[in-house]
C-alpha cells in the first residue's frame, strides 16, 4: 500500500483526528453539580469580576486556535476550508503530541482579509494564542499584522515563521560545519513568497548581512516592476547591490542557497557555479529544487529537504509546538523576532559538536528535548520583554 | 467546603475542563507521514473533490460547536463571553460524557445578531451542528432562525429546545400519573422569554391545546402593549380566550403550572386554587418559583425543579447529547419538531408504568439507555425525512 493509499483509509478509519474530553470524572450528581451547574457558576463570577483569572479558571492558558483559509494548503494551492481540515486537524495533533498544548482547527469559509481578521478577534476569548496556517501571500502578511494589533494573545504564522525558524537553526549549524561565518555568506534566496520573505527577515535579523532574494521572474532589485509591497520591503534589507537578473546569476559564487519555490528549478550547474563548501536547502515538496544527491556532486558540502526520507529534514515541527508552549507559559503578547532568533539558536544548540555532520544539522523530532528547549527560550525571552 | 468553594478549586486545579487528543500515535517518522504530510494530502483532494466525504475522513462528523455570547449566562446575566466559558467547556465536557459527541465552546466577543450570525457562518466548515447556549431573547430566536436558513448543519438553541424536551417527556409522564389528557389540561407557563417560549410551542404541537402564557406583567393577551414580537405571536397558539389579568388569576382552575420565571413568584396560595391533582414545574434556578415541600402541602401531586437535590430535576442533560448524537449520525440539516417530539415521547417512554410515580417522572441522567435511546428516536425521524 502506497502511502497515499495508507493514508486515505487510515483517515478514514479515524474519522477525525481529534478527541475532545473531559478531564474530570463525571460519574455522580455531585461531579456534574462541581463541573457544571450549579457550582460554574463561581468561575464564571470569578471571571466576570477579574477576566485575568480565565487564564487559571479555563482552557484559555493552553488552547490555541489553528486558523486557516484554505487559500494556499500544502502544495495543494486554494483548495478551501473544508478540504483544509484535515490538514489542520494534523497541526492541531502535532500540538498535543510534541507540547502538549490543546489546538483546535478554524477552517473558516471566506478569504477575504477583513472577514478574516474579524472572525479572528470574535473568536479569540477562548483561545491563549492564534497559529494562521496556509493563507496565501501577500494576504497572510495583512491579517497577521492586523491581528497582532488588535489581539492581545499572540498571533504567529507558522508557514513563515516556524519556517524561518527551522531554516534559521539548520543554517548556524551549517555554517559552523563548513566553517563560513554569516555576516560573510552570501545568501540566495529562491522563492519570495510568504515563508520566503519571512527567512530572508530572520536570517537579516540574525546577522546574515549578504542575502539576495528571487522569484520565478528572477532577482528581486529596484528596477523589477512585478514585486507586491512586501517583496518591495525586502529591499531595504537585502540586494545591497542592487543587482538584477536570473536565479542562476545570483547564484554565481553565492555560499547558500535557500529554495522554497518549485521543483527542479535549481540545475546541478547552478550549483556548480557556486563558491566551495556551499549549503544547499531545496525545500520545495515533494520534488525539491534539486535532488540531494546532484546537489551533492555537483559540490554542495550540506543538503536539506522538506522531506522525511533523505536527511536534514527542515521540518515546522520542532519549532511551532514549542514556540505556543512557551509564549503561552509566559502570556506573551506577541512572538518576537528576539524570540525566534533565541528559538532557533536553541535548536542549533540541541545539537552537539561531536553530533554535527553534513547529514545532521538539526535535532530530531522526535528527540523528546526539542519542545522543552524551544518553549524555555520562548519564556525566558518574554520574561526579559525582549 | 461549599460547592461554590469546592467548584472554584476545582476549576483551579483543572485549569480547563477539556483535552484535545490525538486519537492515533505519532511515535515514529512513518506515523506523522500518514496523519501529517505528505500523507494528509490524500484526504483534502478527495474532499475537494467532494466536499461529502469530509464527513467520512475528519471529525465533522461528530463535532459541534457550542456558541455563545454571553448575554444570558445561567441565571447569572449579561456576564460576557469569557466568563462564559467555564459554562460552555462544562456543556461540551457533558456532550462527550454522555452521547460522544466532541463539542468545542466558542465565546464570541460580540452580541450583535448580525456578527454573531456572520461567524458562525465563517465557522461551519469545521462542524456537523451548532448548539447556541446562553444567548438572550429575543435575540436568539433571530440567530437560530437566520443560522437554520443560511446553513446545511442543524442549528439548536439548547436553553429553548433541549429545556422544552425535557418539559414535555416530564409532562407526558406526570400528566399520565394523575389522570389527566394533554387536549383538556388548561396549563399556565409562567415566563416568556426564550425557554417559556419553546416549551409552549412544543407542548401545543404536542397536543396540550389549552395554554396560557404569563410575564412578569400578567398574562399575555391581545391587549398586552409589552409583548415583543416572539411573545404576540405566541397568542396564536395560546390564550385561546383571550383573557387578561395577573399570574394568580390565570392560575385558578389550571392543572399544571410551568414556570421559567423568578424565585419566590408563587404562593401556596396560588397553588391552592388550581384544580385537583395539579402538576407544578417550579424551575427558577436556584431558587424555584415555589418550593416542593409548600407546594405539595397546597396540593400539588407530581413537583419539579431544575435543582439536583430535589425529585424530578428537570434537566436538559437528558436530552442535548442525544439530539445531537442522533442528528449527526443521520446527517440532519434541521432539528424539527417531529424530532423534538419524539424524542420526549422517547425519554418518557423510559420510566416504566411501575417506575412511575410523583417524585419519579423522568429518567435518571446517568441512566446508560438515556443518550442512544434519545438519540435513536431523532435519527428515525431524520431518517423518514419528518
Amino acid at each position: 500500500m502506497s502511502i497515499q493509499e495508507e493514508a486515505l483509509a487510515s483517515h478514514r478509519a479515524w474519522g477525525g483526528k481529534l478527541d475532545i474530553l473531559p478531564k474530570m470524572d463525571l460519574a455522580t450528581r455531585h461531579d456534574l453539580a462541581i463541573a457544571y451547574t450549579p457550582g460554574v457558576a463561581e468561575p464564571c463570577l470569578a471571571i466576570a469580576k477579574d477576566p485575568e483569572s480565565a487564564y487559571d479558571l479555563t482552557m484559555k492558558a493552553n488552547t490555541v486556535a489553528v486558523v486557516t483559509d484554505g487559500s494556499a494548503v500544502l502544495g495543494l494551492g486554494n483548495i478551501g476550508p473544508l478540504a483544509a481540515l484535515p490538514v489542520m486537524e494534523g497541526k492541531c495533533a502535532l500540538f498535543k503530541r510534541f507540547a502538549g498544548v490543546n489546538a483546535f482547527p478554524i477552517c473558516l469559509d471566506t478569504q477575504d482579509v477583513d472577514e478574516i481578521v474579524d472572525a479572528c478577534v470574535k473568536l479569540a476569548p477562548v483561545f491563549g494564542g492564534i497559529n494562521l496556517e496556509d493563507i496565501s501571500a501577500p494576504r497572510c502578511f495583512e491579517v497577521e499584522a492586523r491581528l497582532n494589533d488588535l489581539l492581545d494573545i499572540p498571533v504567529f504564522h507558522d508557514d513563515q515563521h516556524g519556517t524561518a525558524i527551522v531554516v534559521l537553526s539548520a543554517l548556524i549549524n551549517a555554517t559552523k560545519y563548513v566553517g563560513k561565518r554569516p555576516e560573510e555568506a552570501r545568501v540566495v534566496m529562491n522563492g519570495a513568497g510568504a515563508a520566503g520573505i519571512a527567512i530572508a527577515r530572520l536570517l537579516h535579523a540574525y546577522g546574515f548581512a549578504n542575502i539576495v532574494m528571487c522569484d520565478r521572474w528572477g532577482i528581486l532589485h529596484s528596477g523589477q516592476a512585478q514585486m507586491n509591497d512586501a517583496q518591495r520591503a525586502m529591499l531595504d534589507l537585502t540586494n545591497a547591490e542592487d543587482m538584477s537578473g536570473t536565479l542562476a546569476d545570483a547564484l554565481v559564487g553565492a555560499d547558500i542557497l535557500v529554495g522554497v519555490s518549485a521543483p527542479g528549478v535549481v540545475t546541478p550547474a547552478m550549483v556548480h557555479s557556486m563558491a566551495d563548501d556551499v549549503i544547499v536547502f531545496a525545500m520545495a515538496n515533494p520534488v525539491p529544487e534539486i535532488y540531494p544527491d546532484e546537489a551533492k556532486e555537483a559540490g554542495a558540502a550540506v543538503v536539506g529537504t522538506g522531506r522525511s526520507d533523505f536527511p536534514n529534514q527542515i521540518n515546522n515541527v520542532i519549532a511551532f509546538p514549542g514556540i505556543f508552549k512557551g509564549a503561552l507559559a509566559a502570556r506573551a503578547e506577541r512572538i518576537t523576532d528576539a524570540m525566534k532568533l533565541e528559538a532557533a539558536r536553541a535548536l542549533a544548540g540541541l545539537v552537539s559538536d561531536e553530533e554535527l555532520s553534513a547529514d545532521f544539522v538539526m535535532p530530531d523530532p522526535f528527540d523528546p528535548r526539542v519542545a522543552p528547549t524551544v518553549a524555555r527560550a520562548v519564556e525566558a525571552c518574554a520574561r526579559d520583554g525582549r
